[in-house]
């Protein structure tokens, strides 16, 4: 199917992928005075006594603003606001549809850091929580860390954490597949943006030790010249060797490479300087880093990448509407490490033992399981680590 | 009925008035491609090369958002953004009930102009108009001021133009009933708010000569103490005796009163003082300035109020669902005066002239024709003053 054609068609058709409808009956005098004046000024009174009846008497329980500033949509950059709409109208249809969440698009017209924090701030009482999306980094690391801040709501930037929930879940089971266990391994990434910047963090709170990021520019290591401040950050907490070179250099003896990165980075000759089954992500999308045949060739042990028409996908719907169900059903007033850990312990588990193997490390995007799974463990890490109000 | 027992009721039930719905299936993975990635780049792509696409390929051209910052909620005041929630909820349910509008909440955190208006201009890129509510006067005039000049789409503030919209068709009905040309009478108000002042002005602009305005201190007039600025421009442009004194005074000969005040404002000896056939626009809600049997005891010959209860209500969901219609249909960038007079007469001109009298001179908010003529008059009187962009 040619996607592009068939989808730019598609969107003329639908013109538009989500729609605002009504839950109450307006048909009658009395139906219009319950659902707005006189009637409706006593849920706005209740409301007033107690802000929290707000998720009990209005939508906001069930409510997730998609926030974009346009400037990182899918692979194609900085198109502006109103050109990431298709997406984020995707991105809701997905969380209604994976997750019967009521997500609602806002695509902001400034690429000022401060500017975004502060609109999403100032409309948090209208949501239950905020997922960021496709916003440049470093500008979304600094806006997720204000708003988390600032906002008494859940801020969730699913480039970054769905992502890394999802490959969380997909390193536990290959490690299974391969007989390895995290603290033992070394794992080489290509890209040190939004992603896999927040992969390793969260694999490093799992127990990783041995892991050096790499960029453009090669290893990233403690005093290397013109790093960013969060790269500087992440030099500090990887590369205990300070290991320096190129990626082919340094993915020598790597057990796990993860590629956050551009099409080709990983050659056949660099996986086959891996250690003994080696588990490649491949997450580059369209075009992965390497391609799982030529990866496999070359003794790859685990394939993984971003795409549908190979096992193992690393697909965000499996994450996200799982992730936001679960907080927003315990009112939660944000989307902590516990939280995101036990989603991925749950999308990982979904794979039983007996099915595990070196092409079904994932559950698939379809797997109706998910949504309830990673609800549940979700929520039930939210009471846990305290942040669940109700 | 006991409305607010049984509202309560119902939004404890309903759990949120509006929800948001998929208008894209993603029941399969092409289906998955062509409404999200890698599918969803093309139309971002189109709308990259021109942002008027936008308006074709996401649900921009139908889409509305209504602000508030919760100051100005129904009769009950500055009650906070959360708690004005329910109230913009029953405003999306009647955007879609009554205008197949999809219209999305956003209640604001803040009571700042400039804070506010920054948070829409911002996202005046998601949206094909914004509805403001209940934002408290003078602020709301400064507000509305400000985003009409630095947005590109509609921004309509109903709270005073919707009302003055249905105001003005009631006094073009009512004067046809009693034999009267708006020329030639005098009006007095009791209340110089935000929806007082919007009715004078568009008054002013059909032709209206001599109004005088009243606030709790009396008359308004040029050089009375402590006017704020908005009152000072009214000064201006009504009261040209620079009569002084309290309602009960410059009442005397009037031809029609405009209530948007208080309860029990205007008295039954008041309207025996005014011209003959008084017309009464008796608006406070849900208890106005007189109740249409007193009036008429003294001596109305014809009585609108805000309830739907009595004869002639002034209802905004006559207008606002049609205008924000007819301005979408033709991507108006404006809702300016002469489509707000377009839809006053499209409103008026439903009660014909065998059926025009003093108990019917508005159409009722379930006539089924009101939102198609609204909207017509709307768009036709968009496109012939130049706002319409299709």
């Amino acid at each position: 199917m040619d996607y592009a054609k068939e989808s730019l068609k598609m969107h003329y058709e639908l013109k538009g992928k989500i729609e605002v409808v009504s839950r109450a009956k307006v048909d009658s005098k009395d139906a219009l005075s319950l659902a707005y004046t006189p009637g409706v000024a006593q849920p706005c009174l209740e409301i007033q006594k107690d802000i929290n009846k707000s998720y009990e008497l209005t939508r906001r329980w069930n409510t997730v603003a998609v926030v974009t500033d346009g400037t990182a949509v899918l692979g194609l950059g900085d198109i502006g606001p109103e050109a990431g709409m298709p997406v984020m109208e995707g991105k809701c249809v997905l969380f209604k549809e994976f997750g019967d969440v009521d997500a609602i698009p806002l695509c902001v017209r400034s690429k000022d850091v401060d500017e975004i924090v502060q609109t999403v701030r100032l409309l948090a009482g209208s949501f239950g929580g905020v997922n960021l999306e496709d916003i440049s980094a470093p500008r979304c690391f600094e806006i997720e860390k204000k708003l988390k801040e600032c906002c008494d709501i859940p801020i969730f930037h699913d480039d970054q954490h769905g992502t890394a929930v999802i490959t969380l879940a997909g390193v536990i089971n290959a490690l299974k597949v391969v007989g390895k266990k995290i603290e033992d391994i070394k794992i080489v990434t290509s890209g040190a943006g939004a992603a896999g910047i927040a992969i390793i963090k969260l694999l490093i709170s799992m127990g990783l030790k041995n892991v050096i990021m790499t960029d453009r520019k090669g290893a990233i290591y403690e005093g290397r010249e013109g790093l960013n401040p969060i790269k500087e950050e992440m030099a500090k907490i990887t590369n205990a060797n300070h290991e320096k070179g190129s990626l082919s250099e340094v993915i020598k003896g790597a057990d796990v490479f993860i590629g956050v990165s551009a099409p080709g980075t990983l050659t056949p000759d660099m996986v086959r300087t891996m250690a003994k089954d080696p588990i490649i992500f491949a997450c580059a999308n369209p075009t992965p880093e390497i391609f799982p045949d030529e990866a496999k060739a070359a003794g790859a042990a685990v394939v993984s990448t971003g795409r549908s028409d190979y096992p193992n996908q690393v697909n965000n719907v499996l994450c996200f509407p799982g992730i936001f169900r679960g907080a927003l059903d315990v009112r939660a007033s944000d989307i902590n490490d516990e939280m995101k850990i036990a989603a991925a312990y749950a999308i990982a588990g979904l794979v039983s033992d007996e099915e595990l193997c070196a092409d079904y490390i994932l559950p698939a995007a379809f797997d109706s399981r998910v949504k309830d799974a990673v609800a549940k463990a979700t929520a039930e890490a939210a009471i846990k680590s305290g942040v669940a109000r109700i």
